[in-house]
Formats: C-alpha cells, structure tokens, sequence
C-alpha cells in the first residue's frame, strides 16, 4: 500500500512473518499452557505478567553509537519522542521488573510468565515474527540447587505434557568447562579478541547437531561454504587447538566415568575444575530427587548460542522422530533451553544479582505434542438445533437453552437459510448431532435427533441408498422431555 | 532518556499507562477467563486468536489525506515502509480474518477472542495503555437471534462468573428507534451535517448515566461547560426537539407497556418502527429461554458511544455499589457492550457482511468480581522446605521432590541465608508450613513441619513469650515415611 494513494478498498491480509491461531490449535496449546503451568506452580513458581512494550533501552536494545534501537526488535517512538520495543524475549523484562520492585520481593524470587514475543527477523517455514514463550527464572540465589531444580522441572513439565521418559533428554552442561578448555589452549578472557573469538567458538559447537563435526572443524579453523555458497568466517584455531576442543565437545554423555574425563581435560585450568564441580553438584541434587540419566544427563555438547550465560546451561531435547522440510526423518531437537545468567538485573543495579532460568519454545512443544496425539484434532463441535421455520424460533431458543443448561455446548442454527444448507453447517462445525422439530414433531410434543457420527458411519456400511434412506438410520424421536438423556446418549457414543 | 547521550544504566521503569500484573491478580484473571471462556464455548462459539499487530489500513486507523495513522494508536513503519498498529480492539481484526477466509468459514461465523488490546490515548486512574477484552461476535446472518443469543450469553457469563441475578441488567435497545426519533424531528440521512449532528446526539445521551438528564439537555442544545472550565459544544437542537429526544431516552424501563409507548413516539417513522418490531423480537425470544427482566432488560437510554452500529445496541451493567475516585458509593456501571454493525467487513469485500457482537472489559469486570470475592487475594503459598545445613541438600532435594510427587506445590528453600531468613521468606511466600529437618531430626529419620497458619493463630493468643517458646506451639515431629499424610493435614487446616 503506498502512502500516498491510499485504496478506497484495503486488502484484507496480515504483515509478513504473522499468522492467525485457529479453535483445535488454540484448545492444544491451551491444555499444553494448562500442564506447564500446573508444573511450575507445584515447583512454587508464581505467575507474573509484563506488557508487550518496553522503553528500548530498558530490554538492553539500544546499540552504542546510534539514534535507534536494534533493527531485530519492532520498535516505534512514543509522544515523549522515547523509543519503545515490543519484547524480544520474557528475560528482560524479568531484570527490568525486579530491578524496580526488588527490595519489596521474597528473595529468591520464583516467577514463571508465558506470553508472545516479537522478532522483526526474516520469516520462513515454521518461524513467525510472533511466537509464545514459557518461562521460569529463580532470581537472586547463587545456589546451584536452583538450577538443577529447574532441569528437573523442565523433565516433569515435558512428562506432563505426554512426552514419555525415555523421549526426551535434558541435556546439562556448563560454560566454565569451555572457558576452561579455552584457557589451557591459551584463549583467555582480558585478551582484545576473547569476547568475539569466544562466541564464534560457542555458536560453532551451538551447530554440531546439524552440522556434524566435519562442519564444527572448519567453523573452529578457518571458516564454512554452506551448500547455499554463503561462507562464514570460522574461529581461527589451529589444528590441535580444534582437535582439542572437539575432544571435549565429544566426550561420550554415555561414559560412566564422564565427569573424570572431563575433569581430566580442564586439568590446569581453575575455571574449568569449577565447572566440573558445578556439574557434579547439579548431577547429586537431580539423582537425589529421583531422576535418572535418561531423563537428566551431563551434555558437554550443548553450550547455547547467547552469549550472556555465565554457568550452568540446559537444553531440552526431544528424541522422537520427525520429518524435515525435505521429508526426511530426524530427531525432533531442543524445545527449550536455558541456563545461568548473573548479568541481566546488573545493568540496572549496578551490583550482580544471580539468577537462572529456563524457558520452553511454546509452539515448537506444542508441534511435537500433537504429533503424538492426533486426538485434538478431532474436537467434537457444538449440537445444532435446526431451525425449521422462522415462526418458532421462539421454541428452538428454549430447546437450545435446556441443553445449554445441562452443560451441554449447543446453538441454535442463526442463518436463514433452509434445511441442506443446515445440515452442510452442522457438518462444518463438526456438530455430534442435530435436534429437528417440524410440524409433524411440535403436534406430538417431540423432537428428532440425527445422530451424525453413527450417521457417517453407517453411510460406509449401507451401499444401497434406498435402503438408507428408508430404514433412516442414526434417527430417532423422543418427546421433548427426553431431549437431554436422548442427546447425552448420542454424545456418549459419539466419544467411543 | 535523550537519544544522543544514553546513559551506561538504564533506569528500571514502564512506559507511561502500562503495568505489570502479579499472582494474586493472575490468578483471579485466570478464573475469570476460564468462567467466560466456558460459557462463550457452551454457546457455541470458536476460540480465534489474531496478532497483536495488523496493517493500519487493516485496522482502519489510516486517516484520510494523511500519510500517519490515526494518533490513538500505536503504529510502526515496517521493512517496506508500510504502517502497521497494534490492535486496538479484537473487531477490526475480526474483520479482516473473516474478509481473508470467506469462503471457508462456516456460515454464519462465530468466534470468541480474548487477548490484550493497546490505545494510545492519555492513561488516568484505573485507564491503562494495554487492556484486555474478550468478545464473542456472529459474523453473516440478519437474524435477530443472533443479537438475542449475545444478550444470554452476556448475562449468563456474568453469573458464571459470580455476579448474582438481581446485580446486574443486560440492557438492550436498537439504533433504528433513535434513528425514527431524529426523523419525526425533521432529521434525516442523506441531509450533509447528518452524521455529525446524529454522533454528537448519539454522544451526548451516552453520558446520561453520568450528567444526569440536565447535561444531556445541554449537550443536545447550544452546549455545556463542564467542571473544569472545558466547554463541549451541543448538537444545536431546538427546545421541542430536545423534549422529543429526552422523551424518547427517558422511557421508563419499568412501563409494562415500554414497548408501545415507544412505537408510538415513533409511529411516522418506517425506521422507527422496524427498530420497534426487532426490540420485540429480541425480548420474545431472551423470554423464550427463560430469561426474566431483571436479566435482560430494554433500555431506551442504552445508545453506544461508537457510530458503526446499525442496529440493536447491548450494555452490561452492575447495579452492585463501588467507591468512585472520591470515596462516594456509586453504582458499578457497565463491564461490556456491543451490538450489531454490518459495515465492517464490507470495507474489504464490497458487500455487506451483516455481524453482531458483545465485549467484555476485563479489567473492569474483574475489579467487580474481586470486590464480590476477597477470597482470590488469600492464596495459600508453597511449603517451604527449609535448608539446614548445605551439605545435606540432596536429602532436602529428595524431602522436596516427594512432595510434589504428591501434588503438594513445594519448594526447597534456595538461597543461602541462615534461619532466620528463611523463616521470613516462608512467611513472605504465605507458606502454610513449612518441613525442617535438622542434626536430630536426621538422626531418628524424622521430619519437624511447623505449621504458620496455626502458629500465626496462637501468637495472638498466647501473650507470654516464654510459654510460647517452650510450648513451641504448631510444631511436631513425625517420621520421614508421615511426611505426605502430616502436610496434607496442616494444609487441610489452614484452608477451613
């Protein structure tokens, strides 16, 4: 649309990257919010809710040097000429509401929040510019035992949702054993280069899942060509240095002796014994509560691509198989992920304050969920009362309103149109059956009730098309004080 | 903040008229929500959820011959250099959804929507930027029973949602009857101040609750001075054309015979008389299904300040009592509204689509229900199982997980500080109990739960300090294997 010559008529179409949730996705992702958040809520997590917007620089979206916030934000300029964010994530507006609130919050403070996030990125196939997060962060603990309850609360979230044991992995690991490999290849924090070259590193190991470690190698050395031709600069390490990383990056998570290894190859570094210290305690706290390794498991493969994590990090993997775009079958992937971070309220306070979270990628879940369960798919709509003749929709409202009020979801048909146009719409809404009264019915004080799931069925069954419309099969009458046990016993079978 | 000299910390703050939403008030949100949401779902209306942004010409919120989109909402240029706005209510987008997928929905359409809406109008007391609605509209038919089913469904979620019969009024009324009213005046469509001079009327009796019958009298003559000095000029009526519209707006609602009263005050006026034959057919039919007039109710008065309606117009009103911004007792007033507009989706698709509609205010309706029902702000917290020493975590991690393993929300204290500590943060998290387990306790696999509802209890009525520390009141001990059934029976007590 120009700016100039506005159409009289607009086009009725959404802005690239959105799209609109429709009633059977919207009831799924409903009882996926449901079981979170009953999981959450047992591990005494409590429900906060920030606004969609934020002043820019409050979610840490300003860059240095310039006049406008981040290009990856959807921002716009508010009446005092400030610039506001739609939210990127639901992190940063945790730092921002405990840096204002904090000294009147229990402390640890406990939140979980689930809502949309906004990302002005290129869209593409099963990536939208609007999508649900599901949060918990415990702010304001160094304790460990604060991130390994939220491991364990990622395992019992996904159990829940109907992801068995033995489907899923979450993966634990910890960025001070990386910088501790780091450190005994001589990369160290305080050199110029560190920050960049320690995030090329991470994002390349971030991609062995889909890369390999062919792929990981040369992101490590010199750099990558994709298929597409794009080439991205590697990190520049020399061969042994990579051979080095990989053989960490590889451990075996099935070695019984894991820790030890790893312990082995960060021999010389402090940070790195820290680390394996870290995992060590984590590994106690999850066991001791009960979870095995199949359900929570040491990872040294995952380290996240943010930048910003300081410790303990997770992942929350699904096994279960899948296609690709292409068709092919492959594992399913991470749903969620998180990990420790002390930076975040800093910005606004001045001191660190300790936290960490984990967050669930709703829709992501929400695909692999119904893709284990196909039943949502197959609501069951509302009963239809027919409207015969217009004269007595006085007498169809009170029909509708009896079976409303014995709990049963109903409507009386609204349109104006005739019969078979009503049957094509209670077939539409995916209706169980349908409540007719014509006349012959109101002068005995009856109603007719066509089953239409028995209906379709019988359909299959019965060739011959006299013989069905004779025997009208799935169709009966009753008077109208049996309406409710006659329309009850046709909801029951059509649930069988 | 200037946008040249941004400060190295960021202040923690909100933008003007946005706020964050904490547990207790999520909590009662949520079963607000799902109150109307089930009832919306018994009437056989669909979930939809639309984007939180949309195109401004979508919204309609380009304003004619300007290149900006109207200032009341929040817009956006995106990568193409076209204007997008957050939704400002959940119709527009309705609107443009049903435009898009026409031919596939079925018809008549009917969908509920809930979900935060954003205007960028000046926040006040209890008016805030970002606001959520929930609205169930039915989009393609002229039958009156859909306008009449919204009204049963507005009452009956209000009693779903604890508002009892007697508290509130649907009221109902039809443009068409101010339509024949200004007509029999001599004021007609087609006439060039028409639409103005019609929604400065239409404006000016919206305000009859709060102006009283004198204000509405000036609004609809030369004009008024309101308290503070602000004048608003009137819609230039004559003094008889004042009595006439005045007449027409004060009908009593209590007249048995309101309804022929009214078609005689508009008896020369076709339009007039057809919106007289809907309010009738609307009654007969809310009477049909068993709703009284203290349930749904016509009310001359009920115009809608919006100038897209076409027809029947709704308000949902509370008579139960509140405290205005100055502490004086005033009546609840409305919580919602709607009614039937036939003109929004033909702005895409050319031809009329006929719709109706009704809308709660959320946030409005909640101060309500909360008012009613204290019991929302009393949420009982966690136990807290408290951390005696940190080298036994694990033992804790295991005491805590076994809880929850029944179902009991729990939580392992996390931070690091002493008892004492802990002991406040178990009674800023209004834990019923906490479970303690220290050097005796380990030694005899025992547990000590200290119960702090019963403990709160008794502080007040045992005053002697050394009676109360040596009788240790509300603190037992149990062993290990009684820990489930000893917590299930302090969290039995504290809820009677």
């Amino acid at each position: 649309m120009a700016k100039k010559n506005k159409p009289l008529r607009p086009k009725a179409r959404l802005p690239k990257g959105l799209r609109d949730v429709e009633a059977d996705e919207i009831r799924a992702l409903n009882n996926l919010l449901a079981d979170i958040g009953e999981t959450y809520a047992l591990y005494g997590f409590e429900p906060l809710d920030t606004p969609a917007f934020e002043y820019s620089d409050v979610l840490g979206k300003f860059l240095p040097d310039q006049e406008r916030p981040n290009a990856g934000v959807f921002s716009f300029e508010d009446e005092d000429d400030q610039w506001v964010s739609l939210r990127y994530d639901l992190t940063a507006p945790l730092a921002r509401f405990v840096a204002q609130n904090y000294d009147r919050l229990p402390k640890p403070f406990r939140r979980f929040q689930s809502g949309n996030v906004w990302r002005n990125e290129k869209p593409g196939p099963g990536r939208y510019r609007q999508f649900m997060q599901f949060d918990a962060d415990t702010v304001g603990t160094v304790s460990l035992a604060a991130d390994a309850e939220l491991c364990m609360l990622a395992a019992e979230s996904l159990e829940r949702c109907g992801i068995a044991v033995g489907s899923y992995t979450i993966r634990v690991n910890n960025r001070k054993l990386l910088d501790g490999i780091l450190e005994t290849i001589g990369i160290v924090a305080g050199n110029d280069a560190y920050d960049n070259q320690r995030l090329t590193i991470l994002r390349a190991i971030d991609k062995l899942d889909r890369l390999g470690e062919e792929g990981v190698r040369h992101l490590l050395g010199e750099g990558r060509k994709d298929e597409s031709g794009d080439y991205t600069k590697g990190a520049g390490l020399e061969p042994k240095h990579i051979d080095a990383v990989m053989a960490y990056v590889t451990s075996a998570r099935s070695d019984q002796n894991l820790l030890s290894a790893l312990a082995n190859l960060v021999k010389d570094s402090e940070i790195g014994e820290q680390g394996v210290r870290e995992l060590e305690q984590i590994e106690t706290l999850v066991r001791s509560a009960g979870f095995a390794d199949n359900q929570i498991a040491i990872d040294p493969s995952v380290v996240r691509g943010l930048d910003y994590y300081t410790g303990p990090v997770f992942e929350a993997e699904l096994s279960m198989q899948t296609k690709n775009e292409k068709g092919q079958p492959v594992s399913f992937g991470s749903v969620g992920g998180g990990g420790r971070y002390d930076g975040l309220v800093a910005r606004f306070k001045g001191v660190e304050v300790p936290a960490t979270g984990f967050s669930f990628g709703v829709s992501r879940l929400l695909a692999a969920v119904s893709q284990l369960d196909e039943r949502g798919s197959l609501s069951v709509g509302p009963v239809i009362v027919l409207v015969m003749d217009q004269e007595y929709l006085p007498d169809y409202q009170r029909l509708t309103r009896r079976l409303r009020q014995a709990g049963i979801a109903t409507e009386m048909y609204l349109g104006t149109s005739g019969m078979r146009a009503q049957m094509k719409y209670a077939d539409k809404r995916n209706a169980p059956c349908v409540v007719i009264q014509g006349e012959d019915e109101r002068q005995k004080n009856e109603v007719t009730i066509k089953d239409l799931v028995e209906g379709a069925r019988l359909s299959e069954v019965i060739e011959d098309n006299v013989t069905w419309r004779e025997g009208r099969p799935a169709q009966f009458s009753v008077s109208e004080n049996e309406l409710i046990e006659a329309v009850e016993r046709v909801l029951e079978n059509s649930n069988t």
